[in-house]
């Protein structure tokens, strides 16, 4: 079964916009099983969009398309799909109904160009797009699936997650496919790589690892393939175990998880609450937090103190200590911690301290010199690292490292607890 | 002029790795005035390689391919290439001075698959590779250019930039192309067509629009094809002059600037500061204001009150209000506003307050309602916003909009101080 993903947008052709789709829907698929061909990136042709879709209906059996779906004059996929199926677009009352919920929500009018979002072409069953106006377009003709969504990545993962995967899986016969991805943090690739070399090179033939590199972690990705599902979780369970006991303190969490979700369903499980006080991370942490929904349970807020002024007066950190030390050390970032616990009334606190850059280094402080320290109702835990150059890349990495280091201390109160 | 661009590697298509070479590629083309026609991922596989090198030649001059050019197995490029120009591979002493003199600044001895590096195809110019072992090639064949590079991004960048883009000038004698982006905020897709419907029917011919939404906003690019670059600046200056006076309110930015930046040179210009007191968009406008470099001089920090005691405690919200009008209110998010500039000693400060979701929305208070307030030297300025339903996507736009409403305060204060 193989696929092909076929990408349309003149932005994509003159470099303005990274085609993050493919990558995605290439994944997604690849988990289900289905094997992608070719990625064809065009632009808003209509000669070029129908040469496309012919050539790739001689290679593929599953054509995915994305972009070109928007009002606008430039945006023909519609028109073309039209031509290339031999219809012509009729007005669908769901679709309408749809675009004008949507507009309603939002308080606005249904303009006569987004009334046009409600006419897909005649034998195209058409997707419903829970967050935009373009709906998606399933065709089927010569035993061959061609599915036409939006180009806006997060409609177009909505769509393709909950609607046409499952109808994809439902239509095709597939052998199964058990994943689980595992999540680590606070080790780079090689070196992980090299510890767990032995159990990679003994794991059974239709087990396969794949490494997920992304800054700051690492996923690794089992799949097991077969024919009895039940046979194959215990093959990957049986497997995990195997790594939980080479690599134990590495792994944060497991597929869909994140730092920020773990660390929040550690706070909840012990009725507890946080609070960050950031310099460098400029509310980088608060806002993983509280991109996790029900946070308010949990999380009470957040000092950002981006001047020394601040530190003193907001969070209490000693004059003395900036005279010393300087902005960034130890000192500083424990008082920053203990400061924002006692001020927001919070069990845990979590603050951070560094040189993001790209100025601001020095021989004895170069850019990316970062201290994190954690206060718990018992102690403050405070450490030091050294990420890069890169100033958005140190933010995000200092972030997940500053939850880990709260992640590992909620472990800890958790164990006493007994919860 | 057209070309194509190939990228190959069996990581692409499983979605592993996001084809960014592609984008970068094409933008620097596009910026030489080299149109690209199509964009092509395919995995390491020979006879797939052998046939869209030959589509891509029915349809381009130039071809640019990247990756397949490591010394392990599955890399088969230069075999293939090899296969497709009718020759064979041959020792190349430049290339494999190279390979030695990298080696050597590793401190490595040169193994016989890295030798293998330095044979190349016999009618090819082999472009050196000054970050690696993998040699570019040049083919010329039929009037069409073929440029074969790795595919690891800084060393097809450094090859690119040094060699094959001159090499390029130099043969071909191009048009120009002359972009424009154009950035807007504060206003949907649709409606923005519907404005500028007139001034988009009388672009003149050799001018094209382009519509590129992004969450939150939408930006417009303007292109102009011809032979004589000044004429051509001069008629993309002439459009965007008549756009402004179209939508003057919109507009916030051009080509790579962002919200955060340009409000970032607006303080640094008035020589004044900003603080923020975030609710809803819990961290998220700090942490967009400090991704910008230097930010730390107009930048003081963030209150993120997530609770209402916090609101109460840090920011001085009394308690009446709460009572009276709740949380997600104009008289909290303006004494939120007031609040943190008084706190904080800064000139300016942005509050929200608001219903990210999913849960917490009430038929009078629906999800995705927002309050946000600017407080100035001299007011408070308060807006309610209706976003959506998507909690990322409203912490997004809420952020994106408090940022939009301090920049109209900024440029107001910039008027009245003549600067």
């Amino acid at each position: 079964m193989k696929a092909e993903i076929i990408t349309i947008g003149d932005e994509l052709l003159i470099g303005q916009v990274i085609d993050t789709n493919s990558a995605w829907i290439a994944e997604q698929l690849n988990m289900k099983g289905i094997k992608v061909h070719q990625i064809t990136s065009i632009s808003d042709d209509r000669e070029h969009i129908l040469e496309t879709l012919r050539e790739a209906e001689t290679r593929a059996e599953i054509i995915l398309i994305t972009g070109g779906l928007g009002p606008t004059k430039d945006d023909i996929t519609k028109s073309t799909l039209c031509e290339y199926f031999e219809t012509n677009l009729v007005f669908n009352q769901e679709t309408y109904n749809n675009v004008e919920a949507l507009f309603k929500l939002r308080g606005y009018p249904v303009t006569e160009l987004n009334r046009r979002q409600a006419e897909v072409p005649a034998n195209c069953t058409p997707i419903q797009n829970r967050n935009g106006t373009a709906p998606g377009m399933w065709f089927e003709r010569n035993e061959k699936t061609f599915v036409s969504m939006p180009g806006v990545p997060f409609e177009m993962k909505t769509m393709m997650t909950e609607q046409v995967l499952p109808k994809l899986a439902a239509k095709l016969n597939l052998g199964f496919i058990v994943h689980k991805t595992i999540l680590t943090q606070g080790v780079g690739e090689s070196f992980l790589a090299k510890t767990i070399e032995d159990w990679e090179d003994a794991l059974p033939k239709n087990v396969k690892l794949a490494y997920l590199p992304q800054p700051g972690m690492v996923r690794l990705r089992l799949s097991a393939f077969g024919n009895d599902k039940t046979e194959l979780s215990g093959l990957i369970e049986e497997q995990h175990q195997k790594l939980l006991k080479i690599v134990p303190g590495y792994i944060f969490g497991y597929d869909d998880e994140t730092l920020e979700s773990v660390v929040g369903k550690l706070l909840k499980k012990l009725k507890m609450t946080v609070a960050t006080a950031e310099s460098c991370t400029g509310g980088y942490i608060a806002h993983l937090i509280t991109s996790v929904p029900g946070s308010s349970e949990y999380f009470m807020g957040s000092v950002v103190a981006y001047s020394n002024r601040i530190k003193q007066s907001e969070l209490g950190v000693k004059a003395e200590s900036f005279e010393k030390y300087g902005a960034v050390s130890e000192a500083v970032v424990r008082e920053m911690a203990e400061g924002i616990r006692r001020k927001f009334g919070t069990d845990f606190s979590v603050s951070t301290s560094g040189i993001a850059g790209p100025d601001g280094g020095t021989d004895e402080k170069p850019v990316g010199t970062t201290w994190i320290a954690v206060a718990t109702p018992e102690k403050v835990v405070s450490k030091k690292f050294l990420l890069g150059e890169h100033r958005g890349r140190n933010i995000h990495k200092a972030a997940l490292a500053a939850l880990n280091m709260l992640r590992v201390e909620l472990l800890e109160m958790q164990a006493k607890s007994g919860l």
